[in-house]
């Protein structure tokens, strides 16, 4: 199940993912053409190198080819990003992934073979919005255009009661279907379970709903 | 309910925060000083506008002072970042989110005065690698270390059958909590609820489950 995994660019999204990966134990090789890049990471992930991955032979010479998932993270030279991609993909990766710029660059990724393409940018700038319409929102999976899974800090008014007295579903239209608590998680709670201070709710809800529920 | 924002920057994050925002229903008005980034979003939001935000006398004539919320989201130039976030509270905005490059600028933009700080490339690249090590996995909100929700490519092994016949909870410890089929979306399906091609799976289970499944 240890996939080798190579990430090309460390700039801050491709630095986060390398690092992530070898903390989560997977084999990571870094690649940046930056020295201070290579430097930063060096001692967090298995192997750090400096070298221009627009050159093939650069790329064979580090066994490139013998990895399972490239992760493409360079940002604003859009040719190395492409050039990098197709190249990956022709020496028979079999995931390769790419951080794309605009809509239209993320066509040509596609077109020259990238298996899965990334907007970090415009992605997170979507989860920030939705979190800012609803202050206490901390997490969310979208289950349809007005249905979302969400995390929300606990509304203070809530502390001290329990579900059952709460009666979320027929009030608000919410159910919750997890609490957390520092470390601790209660999946499915009864309606005895009882609302602490700092206890985050995972609840199911429509969007509207959501917007309804008191600070 | 509904608040005023103000996005200052509109590079890729500060773009996408202001659509969203706006399709969201809410008054969005974007600042950028680069006449193009302003012209791509002109017809998206309430007002786009062509200015320097370090100049205090821009933001005191576009009545900046009069949001509810600002978001800066200028990137490479931290000089301009830090002071336009150190004016905006000044000014007596209430809720002045920015964005990051470092911890170290993290933690300057804290002093300042920012009541929320973002790090879109490295909170996208957390997300990224968790997603690659689990091929399937779409979305996820982490419950704790090692228990998550998280969206799932069905397995090509459960279309056509019955979540009864499939029987996860025993077999894999997780449980469906939702089915998604484009824009259709079954909240707590039941044991006669039957597997489609296509269908994304929401389910909460521990980490080391849903590495477990078949692909
Ligand atoms: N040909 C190349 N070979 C190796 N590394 C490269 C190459 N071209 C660019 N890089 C590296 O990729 C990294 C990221 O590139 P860049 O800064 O353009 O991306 P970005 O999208 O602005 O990054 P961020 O994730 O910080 O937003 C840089 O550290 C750069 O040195
Ligand atoms: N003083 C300023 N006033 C208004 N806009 C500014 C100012 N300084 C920078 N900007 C704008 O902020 C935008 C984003 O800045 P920049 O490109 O440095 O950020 P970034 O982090 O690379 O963006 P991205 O979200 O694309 O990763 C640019 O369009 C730039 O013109
Ligand atoms: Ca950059
Ligand atoms: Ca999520
Ligand atoms: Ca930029
Ligand atoms: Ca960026």
């Amino acid at each position: 199940m240890h996939k080798q995994f190579v990430v090309i660019g460390l700039g801050r999204f491709g630095t986060s993912v390398a690092r992530t990966l070898s903390s989560l134990g997977h084999d990571v090789l870094a690649i940046d053409m930056k020295e201070n890049a290579v430097q930063a990471i060096m001692n967090e992930v298995t192997h750090a190198v400096q070298a221009d991955a627009r050159e093939e032979e650069n790329l064979r010479a580090l066994g490139v080819r013998n990895f399972d998932v490239a992760v493409v993270a360079i940002g604003d030279d859009l040719q190395a990003n492409i050039l990098i991609t197709l190249m990956l993909k022709e020496m028979g990766i079999e995931y390769v992934v790419a951080k794309a710029q605009t809509n239209l660059h993320g066509r040509v990724l596609e077109k020259v073979g990238a298996d899965k393409i990334i907007y970090p940018e415009k992605d997170m700038g979507v989860r920030v919005a939705h979190n800012l319409v609803t202050a206490n929102i901390m997490d969310f999976i979208e289950l349809s255009p007005d249905y979302s899974i969400v995390e929300i800090l606990t509304p203070y008014k809530f502390i001290g009661k329990s579900l059952g007295e709460l009666n979320l579903r027929a009030k608000y239209g919410i159910s919750v279907m997890a609490i957390k608590n520092g470390k601790k998680v209660e999946v499915a709670p009864g309606a005895d379970a009882r609302i602490q201070e700092r206890d985050i709710l995972v609840v199911v809800s429509s969007n509207k709903a959501i917007e309804k529920l008191p600070e």
